[in-house]
């Protein structure tokens, strides 16, 4: 796709979607990106979903000056697992975050100023609600697959529960049924550090509170890498700058965490950061059923499962719950543990892992 | 000992000692407290290490107004594993700390004020210095053993490697030869959440920057537990007081981290924490030395290490990495891994499970 740019797309609802909270999100706008064509019969559209703070920009260049490609480039194109010449590609940024759809940074209706803290709790589930309002206006009846890892495992198991009959099949990377209170623990000193931030004022800022979210990044960078990775990578190496004996003198991964955290201040908008992060928090494959069994009886879909033998966050354990209730409900659900040592980040650094037996299981749905 | 309350004891050494860092720390002055009585010939005395936010109150109480008694009353005492009939137990609190001994809230003699950031950074075989001085002031050739966990372990480690004739044994649980790179990154946030409070004010403030300390002990908290631990406490119950949907809303263990963070800034000194912070991810206990076994070969002791299953902060494999180097070098190391499901605070809660074995290590000695 070397001279073709992909162009950002958005849908506005004006009534919007009632919410798992039982307030009313009106209007919703959804910015998306698709790739590849979606065939007459609508029967080869695949939704990918992104994470935390991913977006709508899965693949390719939006323009010549963008440096690199979209997040999930390297399985996304022509002869590439989503082969674009085979499948429509479709991509949307969730409600709640800050790449376009309707977040607390966007102007809300009712006072014509950003919502900041009017905006409400969404879920999980909310996000799915969303965006299925976004297929359907796309006149897909089912997609292909949904597929996606962290919280973006997370939407589609919301798919497989909520919409059974809209999808074929589900592919869930990295996931849980429901973050423990360790990865619960992890985000909330993350949104601590924001509440922090003196400059952050209830949400109230003009600009990024710059310290409060590079820590909070920084604290949430942790716990995507592993024991294992941070050792290949840096060791207990000091920095070259500094004598091991200055007080502000800092190991080679500090100064990384810290110019990473950094760095995240210019993309990402803070009380997006901190809504999404409950969103993640919340989630519950069971939410308002009695058990995990109730939650999986309505899907109809196979679901392949993967999970990463280093991911300390959300450990395979979790995924293996799933799949164990799923084979006692008699669903299909297809697992795979990969042997990889770089963290929770495996789901996006081992898709050359993965893809044969994603490529395998397409085949097959 | 209902009736009998512990002396506070301390001593100075004017001269100080020379650190790691080449600077002289003088004076200094040691807190330390005593159980039982020292024999004639001085042989039955043995040096409990505390950790990071510990003290030398290791047993018993001080006065009548205290609730609780010292951090290990759990294992000191008449009968208890260190015998206080039979053993002369000392606990010191270590140089860096801010409970009587010489730390960045001391007196700097040249300011005549803090020394705050002024003070040099101290290494933890600088620790065992200062210690050493007392405990030649004692007039103890030779300790019966020295023990402790964690940052205290890293001690133990120390007067077995510096001062090998010194000890005639050491007890050495829940600790590494070298933090690994997630746990100085998970150090480095808590930090960072003290350097971002902006009433730390590098250092000189009047009052504990509460905030940034509440945090960071926040962080360090969730180092000391377990994800199977948190779920048996907390689970993923939400606050009976908070909706689900209030913004700012908490898990039990959210609150819990938050309520012990904000308990701890009335105790503990910001500047203290972050310099033992440092002394912690500084700490090699080959600094100096081209290998683990060049640093072990002086050992003389045998030393006894316990690693628990569930402690993801300094792994059992850390552990066993020393265990082994000692057995390649014909030195007695004897290696205990307990299963349990209390993270790195195991030392401090499964005394019951070590006691025999503490019990039979020290009749052997």
């Amino acid at each position: 796709m070397s001279e073709v740019y992909i162009a950002e797309q958005s849908q506005t609802f004006e009534s919007g979607i009632r919410l798992d909270s039982g307030r009313i999100l009106a209007p919703i706008t959804l910015a998306y990106e698709t790739y590849g064509t979606l065939n007459e019969l609508k029967t080869n559209a695949i939704l990918v979903e992104h994470a935390w703070t991913g977006d709508a920009h899965l693949a390719g260049k939006r323009n010549e000056s963008e440096t690199k490609p979209g997040w999930w480039d390297a399985i996304v194109g022509p002869g590439r697992l989503l082969d674009t010449d085979r499948y429509f590609v479709i991509c949307s940024n969730v409600i709640g975050s800050c790449f376009g759809s309707t977040g607390p940074a966007s102007i809300n209706p009712k006072t014509g100023k950003r919502y900041n803290l009017a905006f409400p709790v969404v879920t999980i589930r909310d996000m799915v609600r969303a965006q299925k309002l976004l297929i359907d206006a796309l006149g897909i009846e089912r997609l292909l697959t949904v597929m996606g890892g962290s919280m973006g495992g997370m939407q589609a198991l919301e798919w497989a529960t909520q919409y059974p009959a809209a999808i074929a099949s589900a592919i869930v990377l990295a996931t849980t049924p429901r973050p423990s209170p360790q990865a619960i623990s992890l985000n909330a000193v993350a949104r601590w550090a924001i509440f922090n931030d003196p400059t952050w004022r209830k949400g109230e800022y003009k600009h990024n509170p710059k310290d409060g979210l590079a820590l909070a990044r920084g604290i949430g960078h942790i716990t995507f890498l592993s024991d294992e990775s941070m050792n290949a990578k840096f060791g207990r190496r000091f920095s070259a700058k500094d004598g091991q004996f200055d007080f502000f003198g800092q190991f080679e991964v500090e100064r990384y965490l810290n110019y990473n955290g950094y760095n995240f201040v210019d993309r990402f908008d803070a009380n997006s950061f901190l809504y999404l992060a409950k969103s993640l928090d919340l989630y519950d494959v069971a939410w308002g059923c009695e058990s995990m069994a109730e939650a999986f009886s309505p899907v109809q879909a196979p679901i392949q499962f993967y999970a990463f033998s280093s991911d300390w966050l959300y450990p395979p354990y979790q995924t293996e719950e799933m799949v164990t209730c799923l084979k006692e409900l008699g669903k299909k659900a297809e697992y795979h543990l990969i042997k990889s040592a770089y963290g929770h980040d495996s789901f996006l650094l081992e898709h050359e892992t993965f893809a044969p037996l994603v490529r395998n299981f397409l085949e097959r749905v």
